[in-house]
């Protein structure tokens, strides 16, 4: 390793940009830690990952996963930062068009993330993650009520807009539940059309309505 | 011990009906590790629950356990069906008066279980197993059809019941997500009655609209 890129052995310093090319430093580095976290997240669980693990999985030193993201609950939240990037393209759905067709359009994005396997995997782990540990809880509270509750609750001039945001939310997260996780039928199989024309209306009436 | 009652050494028989006086058999003892059950897989969660475990928290022999209930998925459901015993009341909540009250009815019953700490322990237990463990689910799937959702959809004579039913389930099971669970503000700490009044009718909605 040449000076300024971090140590694998002794704590890391940083001084100007590392080398792309080098392996152990840099953006890809980066990347691959956020990966090895969001998989070793969704297959353990908050509680049994560590940032060991997590470490070893993308083939670098602890060290290094602390210097690029701190504590594990740190790592975390940038793991689920990004495996709910999708998610968090929500406002964006409900901010463009009009205000009386929000609860459809919004009710189209929840499902379109859900039904996709690619985006449905790091969601799973997300929730699993955030229902059984506490900490898990309060990084995804944060990162929902801060990126997407609070945004939605902006659009909508109304009284108690954070509550109807969140009673919408509710009922996509409780069709969720159901249908990909406890896999109740006929939810599970339900053609999502037959379930976007029940569940569209609510989110609206939720957000908008008397 | 006298014969017939099960031995907490060898391969457990039973003949004929223990006393109930003697320590390690009849119902008392039966009582004792479903409650023992309950406690485990409400700490642990289902997977990190074992047989021994909970044979050991209710100071009896493995054996027992299974002689009473027979495997771990068993003792889990006759765990669970204890402590969801409250919220399979629900059913009967809808079962009497008028069906054009049936959506408060019912969302009164079940925040009338969240709210009491007594009977949200284990329900939040049971939501937890269900949510990180594909047998857990299978079995919490397997009592909410069978007990809760499908009487509640036998009192709606409309097409789709089922599906009708399970989204209004949806709808409380996310709030009680949201609320009790994640405990996203404001919804966490607002009144039960501002809830029920924005709950109830999407409720009955779900049910009985058009």
């Amino acid at each position: 390793m040449t000076s300024g890129a971090p140590s694998g052995d002794a704590a890391p310093r940083r001084r100007g940009r590392p080398s792309r090319t080098q392996s152990g430093s840099g953006p890809a580095t980066r990347d691959r830690i956020l990966d090895a976290a969001r998989d070793e997240f969704s297959e353990r669980g908050y509680e049994k990952t560590s940032v060991r693990g997590i470490a070893k999985a993308a083939g670098v030193d602890s060290a290094l996963v602390h210097h690029y993201f701190g504590t594990k609950e740190q790592v975390f939240e940038a793991a689920i930062t990004v495996a709910f990037a999708p998610a968090l393209e929500a406002p964006a759905a409900i901010e463009e068009g009009p205000l009386d067709e929000v609860g459809e359009r919004l009710t189209r994005f929840i499902f379109g993330v859900w039904e996709n396997p690619a985006t449905r995997a790091p969601l799973l782990a997300i929730v699993r993650s955030a229902v059984t540990n506490e900490t898990a809880a309060a990084v995804f509270r944060r990162l929902i009520s801060a990126q997407l509750l609070g945004r939605i609750a902006g659009r909508i001039d109304l009284p108690d807009a954070e509550l109807r945001a969140e009673l919408a939310a509710a009922q996509l997260v409780g069709v969720a539940l159901l249908r990909y996780v406890i896999k109740v039928e006929p939810l599970a199989s339900a053609g999502v059309e037959q379930i976007v024309a029940r569940v569209a209306p609510v989110v609206q009436g939720h957000l908008t309505g008397a």
